[in-house]
């Protein structure tokens, strides 16, 4: 199984070396160097109905070491591909603010974070690969709990080999680049629940959803960070677990479903952060009125998010639609831990049960 | 190690039921009921510098059934403690959100959440005990990592008695219920270093801070959570483990350190929150200065907390006067991150074991 993630990481490796020989290449001929990059512009980002998620189309920009006006964003993505192979041998993680300001030790100068970051999607585009795999892991943390036997796969002597199940600890496990890169050796799960809330996370483990429903649990807090959607990715991929994932019923809960099962327009170089087979669970606007949960009033800002995404591709189709159509109706919202209004353990003894059958059979 | 955690709740558990038999005697003598809860009005808020932290002073109300006005607040109080008594029994973890939702199943009613918030901080005053004792768990969660071997206690019987390294896991374990309720049965680290950001967090376990300085880390998470300011307090005051505070150089960095130390005026009401001999280890305005950061300019928005905060009882010390000076005087920020300025590894190779040297001297 090491072998695996190994070879993931070699490949990688291949990967900037080879983009690093083609710069190189170019200036042993006496050429400027260039390099050309799908353009990520808001017109060439298009939605791809077989892949269920945002591609880039055909345009492409050029950086050319010969433009002035290209001089500085070349040399950038140069020294952001160093920066990506050096942290990867060292097996150092590092966050985008890292970069921004590791940069100055080289008199590389960025206006602002924003900038980097954006040389950083440069060199994610041309690679196909997405940071996570340079060791550039996002601030936010989330955590998982279930029993699944991971491997750690990372170089550093202290872990590498060593296993650990995640139901180890029962408040949780996080999800960082150890487990990211770690071997999936022995699951006796079938499936995934994803849970938008902390409190709900820990109530499940209590109410033992996870025997109960025989789920690995993944707490999002709330939008999943790019590490968790590509852990998800991983458990659907290679365990072939049905991903459920249980919100708020409001348009920012749906849209963390959303984003989970079919991505942002941000990340739409890059096809491992999705899993297109995601099932939204729950809350729904239908399920406010099906089990007459106590609600809010939706603020102006609310709905003006539901009109929009009314018009968004991802959303084009009549499942989504319906439940768009209902909370523009109802204009009301719902929290996942209002069902503690019939009794704490309601959720897990009818509501879960109801809606697992119901989805799975979609 | 066990009977520790068995009789700490056994008392808390007798402290409600004392609660109920005060309120059952008075009736049983045909009495109307009637509570007195030490005022939490800010008028009534002190600073205790012995304690260094917010105390509650000598005014008091009663809630008295008799009173048209009150009985709403005294049947909520009632079935607030009855609501805590039952949680702990079954042993499952709540939020107050499930709890202002749980009481709509009792008809039991509340204008909005902020009301039974304090509802529940009532009963914290009345019996001096943490709403976490209760299983009221806030919905943040924060992580640790080191060597430090807990035993669970919680009923829990797949859990109960079993133990595990707090090191187990190389991106960290969560802190909540459980770990909060745990045992210390081993511990080979020498001090705590709590840690603002993620990132930070993730790459002192990479590069091995545990083991180069014995330390038990912590993430915070931004503002520390109650559970895990409890969870510092008993590292410190059971382990006897010094604890240092890492934050960004900011005014709100500097409170995360403050919360820490000496808790908030919200919580004058409660002692086991705060870790009073806890140290802001940095990153200090003055450091900002000393190690040349990259900065960014305050916002009229910093300069005004910064301002406020001088004439907050917690920051009246040379110590912390010094620093809300600095940070006037330069009217410039910088983030934890912003060493990496000297290369990834200097916060680790230099400026970490020059503060331990300085801030453990003071």
């Amino acid at each position: 199984m090491r072998e695996k993630a190994r070879e993931h990481m070699e490949n990688i490796l291949a990967k900037l070396r080879e983009f690093g020989l083609t710069i190189y290449d170019q200036l042993a001929r006496g050429e400027f160097p260039r390099i050309k990059i799908p353009s990520r512009t808001t017109s060439n980002i298009i939605y791809d109905p077989d892949l269920r998620q945002f591609v880039l189309g055909d345009q492409v920009v050029t950086r050319s070491a010969a433009n002035i006006r290209q001089v500085r964003s070349f040399t950038q993505l140069i020294w952001v591909a160093f920066f990506a192979y050096k942290s990867m041998l060292a097996n150092q993680p590092t966050t985008l603010r890292d970069l921004y300001y590791n940069a100055e030790a080289f008199d590389i100068k960025f206006k602002n974070q924003q900038e980097s970051n954006d040389v950083v999607a440069d060199l994610e585009t041309i690679l196909g690969v997405p940071r996570e795999d340079f060791m550039i892991f996002p601030e936010e943390r989330s955590a998982v709990f279930g029993d699944l036997t991971i491997e750690y796969t990372s170089p550093d002597p202290d872990y590498y080999g060593k296993r650990i199940n995640l139901s180890s600890h029962p408040d949780g496990l996080m999800i960082g680049p150890s487990l990211l890169t770690a071997d999936f050796v022995e699951c006796n799960a079938d499936k995934v629940i994803a849970i938008e809330t902390g409190g709900l996370f820990t109530r499940f483990i209590a109410e033992k959803v996870h025997k109960k429903f025989n789920a690995i649990l993944v707490h999002t807090a709330g939008q999943a960070p790019r590490a968790t959607r590509r852990f998800l990715r991983r458990l659907n991929e290679e365990l072939g677990l049905p991903v459920y994932i249980l919100t708020d019923a409001d348009v920012w809960g749906m849209h963390i479903a959303m984003v989970i099962i079919s991505g942002s327009a941000n990340a739409a170089h890059l096809t491992e952060l999705t899993t297109p087979d995601a099932k939204w669970l729950g809350v729904w606007a239908t399920d406010i009125v099906r089990y007459k949960l106590p609600t809010d009033a939706m603020t102006e800002e609310d709905l003006n998010r539901l009109r929009l995404l009314m018009r968004d591709p991802r959303y084009q189709d009549p499942f989504w639609m319906r439940e768009i159509n209902e909370f523009l109706k109802i204009k009301r919202k719902a929290e996942q831990q209002s069902f503690s209004r019939y009794g704490l353990s309601y959720i897990v003894k009818k509501y879960l049960p109801d809606k697992l059958r119901e989805v799975s059979g979609r």
